[in-house]
């Protein structure tokens, strides 16, 4: 394969975690050692930024300031939710094309490395295939993120190991707290994690369970429609047994109906938006109102996936080799591809992880699920064989400096490239 | 003062918090240094476990879990919420201290520790004054603990440094998260905190502004009656100016006629309680409602005060020295006092703490509010005054052992001593 010579161009997207900047770090320092990459910018704000002309130059930032990327939680580049979208709005996205290739031109980008889930492994396979049938030399390789872990193909995706870290740890600690207030009269705690369709984040919280009256008691997962008369004589039966009940849910809980628990269509703002509510508050109002047992409710929203202060170190480790490698594949002359984590279990046990490509047609619109006999029989708590699974990712933690008490996140200087093409329309 | 020979009974009160088991290993470890302390008992669940004679003997517990106490969140003894009131109901109280009395005298305690908030204090006091009415020998010291940091006399309460530590990591995350997904559309995050009456837990969070953009951008402190148009006029301009802005509310913001936010009364459940609800979904309700800006919310709850995992060591230090002055105070012949902790600070701005005694009748039934110039003019910030005072309890992370990627934490074996009288009527 030739060698490519040109500029790299990388771009964050989607909800941020606390290890996508640990992506972004091991692109720059790996696009640092090949001399074929002779610039590397920053688009701002996701794939809006590279429309808008929007672009930083990397190299003006500090070197303390990248490796300080490997330690701080969000998007250091700024983050969006576009969507290219051929089908919904085909014009839109023939313009947003043309406009890409001609930002990328201008600007003799030649790499192109997209950090994100699902969404923006399909907006790197589109502009794959945009550069390929406009005979554009360009590689483009998408590197995955998302807390969500419901990537196909890789074992896991950044960002998960750190938020069951981070979530294992507060129900933990939660369940510590609330049992030594039990009494007779018993109270449940539910607490509510991100996680919409799959319970890949809702079931590590398992991950707290050192014995088998340890919190969490109940995990519902999406995977298992929710059904509510099981749930009470659930709650009642750990409440008999240990005077308290941790209930972790995801926010997305649907019932057998696929309605989601906590919706409430019943009250609208003045805007006429439903009245903001969630699965912890209707399980609480559950609990209190058919059990007459006490309900309180933790919601840890945005909170669970900016929690570099107790990230996990393995995940912060794949998560830089995922952008390092990315580098690589595309300076060694692929394109097409998303980077995927390999694990390796060893005969004791231990764990040794390394990366792959995955050709991003086969990333794209697919969901990943808990397998269901990775599921108790009742369905009320991931088994041992989700436990193997998920505590390798939550190994180790995340070394941070601490200024005044508090982690001392960096925040990059962000010198603006000179815009050289007129405004998009 | 004359030595006084007999055994030591220590239990804990009220909302645990990251560091009441520090307070428990500084008793204990001195206990163990005084030969005129015989045995160290524990009272489960604190004055009530005392009332049913469930005592534990702590001289059977390893010596290395007594050193985990000093990482461990949660109250290790278990706790209560019971107040002996000889207002409400004078008999219940009499018998309850005929009872206590007798369970002393039993078991031969002539040091009662009690570590707690204001309930326990007065509790303590009461103990206390009845010992001297009764003539029973016994000593009697408080040791402070609270989240809330609204005991009077002491430069700060154990549990308060930690849950600002933390509370301030968290904002500063969610800040960072948050600022990285703005738009020009405008969002709100608002992250509710406790605190009912006092604005501690809140203002503590001011310590993430390191810039003057910084989250948390607005805090809501009870000690400001809420006004929503004010509220809403500044959401809008930190919105205009920063594109997303964050907001910290305790759970018990009032508004000017002293009416709760969040306190939804027009929904009952089936047993007529009212439906849960609170500040930040009341808050995220009228920013999404009345300025049409996108508003999530994060709920810390009960994961705040137990937040071992990044509580401050400067405030688990001082929990510590308080347990173990109250030791030292009762050996050489003090009752009916508190410890206080005592701040130190020298022309260099260092900090050095100390500790000393305060009569707990001076404590009981008394608040500590926010001074009114520790707070901006405008009411929606605390000033550099607060954050001299807050900045230094916050200095320094517990460190904790962790096992398979989680904090490992103690719990006490709880042998339980043979129980000497017949249960309470």
């Amino acid at each position: 394969m030739a060698e490519l010579v040109g500029n790299l161009l990388v771009a964050q997207s989607g909800g941020p975690t606390a290890v996508i900047n640990a992506s972004l770090a091991g692109i720059i320092q790996e696009a640092g050692r090949h001399e074929c990459v002779e610039e590397i910018y920053g688009g701002l704000n996701g794939i809006l930024g590279v429309l808008d002309e929007d672009l930083i130059d990397i190299n003006e930032e500090k070197a303390k300031t990248i490796e300080g990327l490997r330690h701080t939680p969000a998007a250091a580049l700024g983050t969006c939710r576009y969507k290219i979208d051929f089908n919904r709005n085909p014009e839109q996205a023939m313009r947003d094309m043309d406009r890409l290739f001609q930002v990328f031109q201008t600007h003799n980008i030649r790499y192109f490395l997209y950090i994100g889930g699902n969404d923006s492994q399909d907006t790197s396979r589109k502009i794959h295939d945009e550069a390929v049938k406009r005979g554009y030399e360009m590689r483009v390789i998408g590197v995955p993120k998302t807390i969500d872990n419901d990537l196909p193909h890789t074992d896991s995706c950044p960002g998960y190991g750190s938020v069951i870290k981070y979530n294992a740890a507060t129900v933990q600690e939660v369940g510590h707290d609330f049992g030594s207030m039990a009494t007779d009269a018993g109270a449940c705690c539910i607490v509510e994690v991100m996680g919409r369709a799959a319970g890949w984040i809702a079931g590590g919280t398992v991950l707290a369970r050192r014995s088998p009256g340890d919190a969490p008691h109940i995990i519902l997962l999406p995977e298992i429609p929710f059904d509510e008369d099981r749930f009470l004589a659930r709650v009642r039966a750990v409440v008999n047994e240990c005077r308290y009940c941790i209930v972790v849910v995801g926010e997305g809980l649907k019932n057998t109906a696929g309605e989601e628990i906590g919706a409430d269509k019943t009250r609208l703002d003045a805007f006429g938006h439903p009245v903001l509510s969630g699965a912890a508050d209707a399980l609480a109002e559950m609990v209190q109102g058919k059990l007459d047992i006490k309900a309180r409710t933790v919601k840890l929203g945005y909170a669970q996936r900016a929690a570099t202060h107790f990230a996990s170190a393995t995940d912060a480790d794949n998560a830089y080799a995922c952008g390092a490698a990315a580098v690589r594949a595309a300076v060694e002359g692929s394109s097409g591809f998303m980077v995927k984590i390999v694990r390796d279990t060893d005969a004791t046990g231990a764990v040794r992880w390394s990366t792959g490509l995955q050709p991003l047609g086969d990333i794209a619109n697919v969901e990943h699920f808990i397998p269901r006999d990775w599921i108790s029989e009742d369905g009320f708590l991931p088994n041992e064989k989700f436990v193997a699974y998920a505590r390798p990712l939550i190994e180790g933690e995340v070394r941070f400096p601490v200024e005044g008490g508090l982690p001392k996140y960096v925040t990059l200087d962000k010198v603006p490239l000179e815009k050289l093409l007129p405004a998009r329309a």
